[in-house]
C-alpha cells in the first residue's frame, strides 16, 4: 500500500483543494450521508472549488446502511457516471462514509484514488487512517472489506462543533485505547480531559487529536495488514464488537465507541486476570467509563451469544480460541492472548458488578 | 502484493497438499464450479487430503454468473462456516472462478490467502496470473474487483483433456497475444502450432503455456497495478471487451478469447494505421483468426455501441479519450495510445471485410 498523508488542519476547503490539484484526476466525485449531505457539503461547495464542480453521491446515514446495498448504489452512480480509473472519490463523513467509501473507491475498477474528510471525532480518530475499508455483511461487522490507503486524510474539529456529547464520547473512547497503548502519561491526560464539558471543535481537542492518530499511524505503519502488532489496535474491540453486534441484533444500536468504552474495561479486567494489569487502573479507567457513558443492559443470559460473537472475530484463527490483545500494564500490550470461556464470563461478570448493570 | 508462486506440473493433487501443508491454514475451503464440481472434484478429493478435507463452495458456471450474486454466496458460505482469517480457498475452475473466487478471498474478512488451480487454458494462461480479480456488473466486464495474488498457481494440463476445440481456442488467443507482445519468433511459433489439431492435455502445450505465462508474469512483477508497462497486456482488449460485452448485451455471449482474437486483429489493423505495424503480419494473423475462430456478426450500425462500450473500458482517462495498446512491430508494443471515432471506425470496416463479414 502507498503511504498516506495525514493532514492537521482548520482549512478543510483549502487542503482538498490542494491534494485534488496534486492529484490531477480527470474527475471528482464526492460521497456524503444524508446527514453530511446537508450539513457539511453547503459550506464545502462554497469554499472548495474541487468540491463545487464535483458530482456528490449520497447514502443514507448510520451503521447500519454500511451493507452491500449502499454499496452497490456507490458502485452503480460511478459505473453511471462513467467514473475512470484516474478519478478521485472524496469521502465526507464519518466512519461509515470512509470505510464503505473507501472500499468502493479500493474495488471500482480495481482501485481508484480516494481522499477522506472524516467529519465526526471517532472517523477521525479512528476510521479515516489506517486503511480498513468495509462494509457489514450477514449481522457482521467489516465482514469484507480490503486495506487500502487513502491519498490524504484531511482531519479538522470544524464539523464537531455540531456533535452530539454521545458522538463525542464514542470517538473519545478510540483516544482512551491509544493512551493506554502509550503509557501512564498519555493515559493520565485521557482520563482528566472531559470532552463531554469541552465544544467539539476546538484546537486543544484538534492537538490532542493528532497525538492520538500519531499512535495509531505509526503502530499501522510498523504492520499494514495486520499480522502482528497493528493487533494491538485490537484492544477493547473483541468485546466492544460482540457487544455492539448484540445490540444490533436486538434492534437497539449502540455508539461504536460506547461499546469500545466497555470493551476496554472487560478487557482490562481480562488483562488483570491472566497478566496482572494493575488493579488501580483498572478502577480509575472503570470509574471514567461509568461516570460518561451510560451503560449496556445484558445478563448472564446472554454470554453464549457473546461468546459465539466474539469467535466470529476476524482475528481468530479458529472458534475454540478467541483472540485478545491485553495489556500487562498500560504501554504494554500483549497480542495473541486466548481466554477460556470461563476467564471471559468471569470478566463480564466483574465487569456487570462494576458497571452495575 | 506479495510474491505469488507459479508451478507447471501433471502431479496437480500433490502439488496442493504440498502448498496446503506449507501455508498451515486452520481450515481448507474449495470453489468450484457446477462444471469442476463434477468433473474435476472427484479425482483430487481421491488424491488430495487437502481437497478430501475441505469444505466445498460450488457457483454455478459460466462468465453470466461470474456477479456479485454468486460472490455475495461464497461470502455467506464462509461466513457460515466461520472460516477465519487464516484458512486458505482453493479455486478449481476457470477464469470465473479464479476471479470470483480471488475477488471473494481478496474481501472476505479483508483478505485470506488463496490457491488458483485454472482447468481451462483461457484460466491458466490469462486469468489465474497476475492478481486481478473481480466480478463483472451493471453489464460491465470486472467492473469491481482487487489486484491480489494468489499464494500459489498450480498450472497443469491435466484437465485440458475434456475442454471443447473452442474452449482451446479461447485460451489460445491470450498465447498469440504474449506472442506478439515478444517478437517474430514467438509470434511464427503460435501460427505453426495448431491447437485445434492438438490434445489440450499435452506435455509440449505445457511447455508451450510455461513459455506463454513467463511472458505475462514478467510484465506483471514489473507494474503489478496496470499504471504503466502491464496495459501492453491489453492488447486486443478493449476492441475485444466491446465485442464481448456487445454479444453478452444480444443474449448471444461468445467464449472471451474468441473476443480476444478479433481484438487481436482490429487492433493490429489500429497498429498499422497510426503506427505502421506491417502489414504481411497483420495478414498472417488475420489469416490464423479466419481460419480457426469462427467470426461474429456486426455492422456498421453497431459501431456506435461498440464506441461507447470502448469509452467505459477501464483503461480510459475519459470517455473520449479511448485507449490502446498498439504495436509498432512484433514485440514493440506502445501503451496509452488514443484513437479517434474515424481511426476505430475505419479500423473495423477493414476488419469485416478481412473476414468477410
Amino acid at each position: 500500500m502507498h503511504e498516506q498523508e495525514i493532514i492537521f488542519t482548520q482549512q478543510v476547503s483549502g487542503e482538498i483543494d490542494r491534494q485534488v490539484q496534486a492529484m490531477s484526476p480527470s474527475r471528482v466525485f464526492v460521497l456524503a450521508d444524508s446527514n453530511t449531505s446537508h450539513f457539511v457539503l453547503p459550506a464545502l461547495q462554497s469554499e472548495s472549488a474541487a468540491v463545487r464542480n464535483a458530482q456528490v453521491i449520497t447514502i443514507p446515514s448510520g451503521d447500519i446502511n454500511k451493507d452491500l446495498t449502499s454499496l452497490q448504489s456507490v458502485w452503480k452512480s460511478l459505473t453511471d457516471a462513467h467514473a475512470s480509473r484516474y478519478d478521485v472519490l472524496i469521502n465526507v463523513g464519518g466512519g461509515v462514509v470512509t470505510d464503505l467509501g473507501g472500499f468502493a473507491a479500493a474495488t471500482y475498477k480495481r482501485g481508484i484514488r480516494f481522499i477522506n474528510v472524516p467529519t465526526t471525532l471517532l472517523g477521525a480518530v479512528d476510521a479515516a487512517v489506517g486503511g480498513k475499508t468495509g462494509i457489514n455483511l450477514g449481522g457482521f461487522k467489516n465482514q469484507v472489506g480490503a486495506f487500502s490507503n487513502a491519498c490524504a486524510v484531511i482531519i479538522s474539529t470544524t464539523y464537531f462543533g455540531t456533535l452530539t456529547r454521545d458522538e463525542l464520547l464514542s470517538g473519545y473512547a478510540e483516544m482512551i485505547k491509544h493512551a493506554m497503548l502509550t503509557g501512564a502519561e498519555a493515559f493520565g491526560e485521557t482520563m482528566t480531559y472531559d470532552i463531554s464539558e469541552t465544544p467539539g471543535d476546538s484546537d486543544e481537542l484538534l492537538s490532542l487529536l493528532e497525538k492520538s492518530v500519531k499512535v495509531k499511524r505509526d503502530i499501522v505503519a510498523a504492520d499494514p495488514t495486520e499480522h502482528g502488532i497493528r493487533k494491538a489496535l485490537n484492544l477493547g474491540h473483541t468485546v466492544g464488537h460482540a457487544l455492539e453486534s448484540l445490540a444490533m441484533r436486538r434492534q437497539s444500536p449502540i455508539p461504536h465507541g460506547f461499546a469500545v468504552a466497555y470493551g476496554l474495561v472487560v478487557e482490562s479486567i481480562l488483562s488483570h486476570i491472566q497478566l496482572g494489569f494493575p488493579s488501580p487502573t483498572l478502577h480509575t479507567l472503570a470509574d471514567y467509563v461509568n461516570r460518561h457513558y451510560s451503560s449496556m443492559h445484558f445478563t448472564c443470559e446472554d454470554y453464549p451469544e457473546l461468546l459465539q460473537l466474539m469467535s466470529q472475530d476476524k482475528k481468530n484463527r479458529d472458534a475454540d480460541h478467541i483472540n485478545f490483545t491485553l495489556l500487562r500494564d498500560l504501554g504494554e500490550p500483549q497480542t495473541d492472548c486466548t481466554a477460556s470461556g470461563k476467564d471471559i464470563r468471569d470478566a463480564l461478570d466483574i465487569y456487570r458488578d462494576m458497571a452495575g448493570i
